[in-house]
């Protein structure tokens, strides 16, 4: 029951936050003879925070159900690991809003808007590395545990995103356009399966 | 388990996004002795987008219900392709509000919000599409595939939709208050079976 | 699986409804040396219409899940009947927001805002009779059907609220608050128990 | 059948409160030459807002699944009991909104901000209190009541969070940061087991 309700909530705060991402996204205004055209075309920052963080979520929830089709028993510590991954995941569109309104005009603004977008992700790959630390610490939550080198191949799989989100936070003071791809691109590797190690747990 | 937690969470995502299509509608501004009655009636745009697009989503989400009662299997593509629909159908917010605040209006920018508007139409539709073809592609998703003749034609009338979108978005351009209505008018279409091809799987 | 993702998904979108009322409680501005605490109680009529559109959603949940709970069998009508109800259901935060907005200021806007919220209030009892009415047309979705007389005694008190609601819009232009104090009793009545006519569907 | 369908609406309602939590955080506005980051960091009252409700609402969350794992049975005034806790819940974001509006500026905006946000959890917390001591009244709907002391030092320990409340409703016109602090401190004592009396029900 629990790892149900733990997923069913889960699911609804992900699914949540991708949706929210949408009303960062507003009617650009028009002045005096202004073409609607050309002012929907200015604001592809916003349509490329868009498409970045809606992947993002999007495969911490693929990752996420990855996770736990393995998990047969649910701790104290486990709803508190994935109360702090559901924390960030939700925080995703305020750094998404600030990336949308400063990316645009370059300088200073830009350059910490994209550099806050990167610390915002690195502390969610850093709360999905402690939950898949404690999934994997022992056999009592998997059931059953794949030998030691299995598990340490997958968790480095799984942190690695964390280690590239380091250098996304560096890029950002060189070019914010690169880290932000950089973002996406880290998000298509994810969406590839890191994180199976044991046997999944049939519900049917 | 899959399937149920993909239906689940594409439940949760569309949703959201209907349920998101309200915070378009704002209480107009009253100024030096306007009527609100007088108000409220000017805002027929923003009426009229709410309910095409509430229409076009819950259409959306009966689609999917009707092509994945007759999923038996989920692969890895198929994620991608969901969770791509849902990328489209949570972005239709968006247009919406685009269409609500300049149809109004007439000349460019009601033309551009009506055209971006069956753009992002036209995307969902073919996302679907693909969704669609995938599943469809031999029997491995579906267990048992119908003779070809019937995949065919199921392909066919669950792509026209997005002929229709084509044709719409040509039509943004002549009147703009028709093609809103031509979409319409495709939601009510497809409020009719336009998907089933095989048995469906009982899960009672 | 049809009836069980038709539940979840109205669930949902009445779970986001009732939860979005909250986005249009904003925190008051303040001027030059006013006091934060008779800014938040001039907002009076922000509380009242969430309390209200609250308990309204809330017996809208109560009620369906009642209705529901003795269908046995979903068909096409009612999907689309159920997208109806749904439609009014996700419009009430509309609704509030206009009162809240204008219900403090008095006049024509007081008026206006009121009735409003009668008549969105009016469909949505309708469109929620109309369900009612189709699921006890015969026994195909209950399965069993009561004598015609419970039936009847049923509808007339599911419907009852509708008339109240054409009382409200009435009397919005008589006392827009004592309108709004009527919609939260139609409320508090609703929940009690009006729908049941069939044994329920045991799913455990 | 009642029980799911309670379990997944207040599931709902709860995982779109804690995630709406996010758009009270907006994007810092910036005047001729201000650095975006310093503008960040000023918004620091948002960010300790956020955390503390999202702390919150999650602590509600395991609550809520901690007393009703062990209800067998759901009647009417559970219902509303219920109803009357979301209601609550739904409504954290906007004090939330007023903190982080007013509480970087001092003064009585702060002190009435924080008194606000602590009435608003106050009420939340005597409604779940409520809720507790119905579900614990006697045997009909845990089906197995613990003897009447266990009970006892139960309702006292998920009863304590009142207390507090009203300790930090009393600190926020001293010193509102504190007292946010406590609410934060309440919240993590909340993450650990209060609510236990009855064995839980399997319903694997």
């Amino acid at each position: 029951m629990t790892k149900n309700r733990l997923e069913a909530f889960s699911d609804g705060v992900i699914a949540i936050a991708i949706t929210l991402l949408v009303i960062e996204l507003r009617p650009p205004e028009l002045h005096d003879g202004e073409l609607l055209a050309r002012q929907l075309w200015r604001q592809w920052p916003s349509y490329a925070a868009y498409l970045v963080s809606f992947l993002t979520i999007g495969v911490v929830w693929l990752n996420h159900h990855r996770v736990f089709t393995q998990v047969r028993r649910v701790d104290g510590p486990l709803l508190l690991l994935n109360l702090n991954l559901l924390l960030w995941t939700a925080l995703v569109p305020f750094p998404t809003a600030v990336v949308a309104d400063y990316l645009g005009g370059g300088g200073e603004p830009a350059r910490t808007a994209v550099a806050l977008y990167g610390v915002v992700f690195l502390l969610l790959g850093l709360s999905f590395g402690a939950l898949f630390a404690w999934v994997t610490r022992d056999d009592r939550l998997l059931g059953q545990l794949p030998p030691a080198a299995v598990v340490r191949a997958a968790r480095l799989r799984f942190m690695s995103g964390s280690a590239v989100y380091l250098v996304a936070i560096g890029l950002a003071f060189v070019s914010p356009p690169l880290a932000l791809a950089l973002h996406g691109a880290t998000a298509l590797y994810y969406t590839f399966d890191q994180a199976s190690v044991a046997p999944t747990v049939s519900e049917g």
